[in-house]
């Protein structure tokens, strides 16, 4: 199975989109690909990381991410061990730098670390020779994220190239929006954010995409919408003047739809809040692929972990 | 050896006893009575469940039965995961219904749940395909502790049918209560419940069950004694005038069973407050089987995990 | 490999230094050396426990310490379980012996405790049949600890005989130092510990250990300094006028390394405190050994879980 897939992926760390090759994303998309059909079989197991020690170390709340790596790293047959930072004495008073110098001497073959600073898992992966996967630093990338939306896009529409995403809500805070720019745009998709002008980055225009403010219009032409979050803690920045308000003006709803291509795909990297960026007739309806998004995310961290850790991969590179 | 067991059970799920065939109880009693070896092994692991992912989703606070469940999937195999209401951030500001679709999209074989809401694990179970078991659901049904009970007293008893099982304490509150009164009714088992009257349901009458306010007439009369914990945050609803108060008029001692048959079990759900609803005489006494019960906890739940995830026995009704 | 070990250690449980024979601390050396290779593996896991149930009860927070007994349960192929106090309810207003009971009652092979009482797994050793392993247990003792830096000095200079070991800090609340003064005294090494009057216990004169208030002195004398962490949050007591003082007057900085040997070794439990008792020039300094004392303690740790756990040892002892 694995064999027929062509290795374009020689790095010890998946740090970020940014700095990937198109074919090193088209690697990974085959290679979850075909690991996605193990998460299908009766026994839900293969033997190729046994014996690899993966720690799982969240300075960020998080179940969903968590889980998706910890599924994907038992099915693989790997052990793991997960830290998080409010039941963790470790990390208190410790630089990150000795956390993860630390968990390095236990000797792990990898560390998946979601941290609040941009950078994060980029300055220990310089720094030292394991495995660093960035599962979320700050508003900087969530690379993950993006390749199991990428995937779920391409299982739909046979192919990224020329596919048009419409990235609707808070962009100046998402890791999620950011990483599909940069994903999206590498694969030759076209990219346009949406949203109010509080919550779209001042320096967008250096990323590869387009900005509108005008939702009705970009869910006209896009083949795919990805509605990101309203996370009500942000509120408070008032970025938005209410939940109702941002609701009315950029929520997606059927009626909203019904000027949206007849093969739309409805995304969102949840958890979801029904009736304020999306209703629920959407989030439940014919053009949403928000729980496949949940089953390719077991499938891309496979084969993340596959690549980065896996011994034939590092071997034979 | 499981080739002896008349296998009798044909769901997807454990959601309470009321709705148990007399066959199903049999069969998952005879099942963990056959999986207790296990437990007595030098190596306690056998592959029945190698390659099932099995899901602790514990919305109250648990340790015994989640250590319990824990224990049972991984002497089988399975892979176990767990969210604690606690320390989870999936959980917050979404549907129980979309946690566990989130969760059903990873592939698990079994989602095991707590809840504070008597009825959810039915709700879930007639929504989604995978099997779902009953952990305790408010204060409606807890049907794997029943089911550990009822085995603790037919290995002493030898059969459940004729046996008269009390069940002293805050049977309004209690989920352990109710699943034993619909499991050992249904097995010919005589139930009688116990208490002060603020602690005995207003529509106890509907259920299976005897009731009395005089605890010394039933002691006599018991077979089986099953004492129930006293919820020391209960006390603010002005249930009972004070522990002190309980204790003397309930409280289980060597005094009081001065009167009780000489081969009477002691039973208790854990965890016991020694010196409030039971004296550390009786609870650490030769009557007792409370140890017993925790025991077989890991039995029934392995047979209820072959039963619901086992591919066996779901292909060959 | 193990075959080659002599096998001296006949007990269930480690509890602590001070009743080991000399020969069983070479015993747990000599293991944890030939252990020490697994760590380094491609396929980091050998068969050795599989079957066997472990179960880290920590009353109190750890993370290293949990996370390296875990790490090595799982490379030797046992099945872990944690409960942390903070996250228990079963812990909660239920005695410690119960609540081991009630563990016990679930056949694990294994306890290992961390409690803030001293003789707490001493206690619990002595009435129950199962391996109790003592994770530091109040101010008493952390063996693992001790003999994981035992192991350390080992490799470094050959053997313990005959080293001078200086530990410096706060030797009244440390169970490390304790731990090692037992142990280093045993294989006829030279304890002395330093600190300010105020942290050097009133009865050290009944441990086998000298005692000097001189920093630099002991400096000049040590083969191994050995620095233990300051508590912060031991400073309400008045320990310490302030941690800018201990820093100048005992903390181990480049400076005050010129007088000592020039094959010194530098040791730290962790975490460690940059700048605070010890600069972070030493802590990264040449004659740092600080990481690989977590290394040996993942070894230290396997070695005891296969003497206490394993069958082969105890079949044949």
């Amino acid at each position: 199975m694995l064999n027929e897939v062509k290795v374009s992926f020689n790095r010890k760390d998946l740090l970020g989109l940014e700095n990937l090759e198109p074919t090193e994303i088209e690697t990974i998309l085959d290679l979850a690909e075909s690991f996605k059909e193990i998460n299908l079989r009766p026994i839900k197991k293969v033997p190729t990381l046994r014996g690899k020690t993966i720690i799982n170390l969240f300075y960020e709340p998080s179940t969903r991410t968590k889980m998706s790596f910890d599924i994907a790293a038992k099915r693989l047959s790997a052990d793991t061990f997960s830290i998080s930072k409010a039941t963790s004495s470790m990390v208190k008073g410790e630089t990150l730098l000795d956390t993860v110098r630390n968990l390095d001497a236990m000797n792990p073959d990898a560390i998946v670390i979601r941290h609040s600073a941009a950078g994060a898992p980029h300055w220990l992966a310089s720094r030292l020779d394991i495995s660093i996967i960035n599962a979320g630093d700050g508003m900087h990338e969530h690379p993950t994220q993006a390749l199991l939306d990428m995937l779920t896009m391409r299982q739909h529409k046979g192919k990224l190239e020329g596919l048009t995403v419409a990235i609707i809500g808070d962009i100046s805070h998402s890791r999620v929006a950011r990483s599909n720019i940069w994903g999206l745009s590498k694969m030759k998709a076209k990219v346009i954010v949406c949203g109010p002008p509080t919550m779209i980055p001042k320096d967008i225009n250096k990323m590869p995409t387009e900005v509108t403010y005008n939702v009705d219009e970009v869910i006209e032409e896009a083949d795919v919408i990805m509605i990101l979050r309203i996370q009500q803690e942000r509120q408070k920045e008032v970025l938005l003047p209410s939940l109702r308000e941002y609701s009315k003006l950029y929520g997606i709803n059927s009626d909203r739809l019904k000027k949206a291509k007849s093969d739309v795909l409805i995304m969102h990297p949840g958890p979801i809040n029904r009736g304020v960026e999306i209703s629920a007739e959407v989030a439940d309806g014919p053009y949403s692929v928000i729980l496949e998004q949940v089953s390719n995310g077991v499938a891309i961290r496979m084969a993340i972990l596959y690549l980065t850790v896996g011994t034939t991969a590092r071997q034979e590179p």
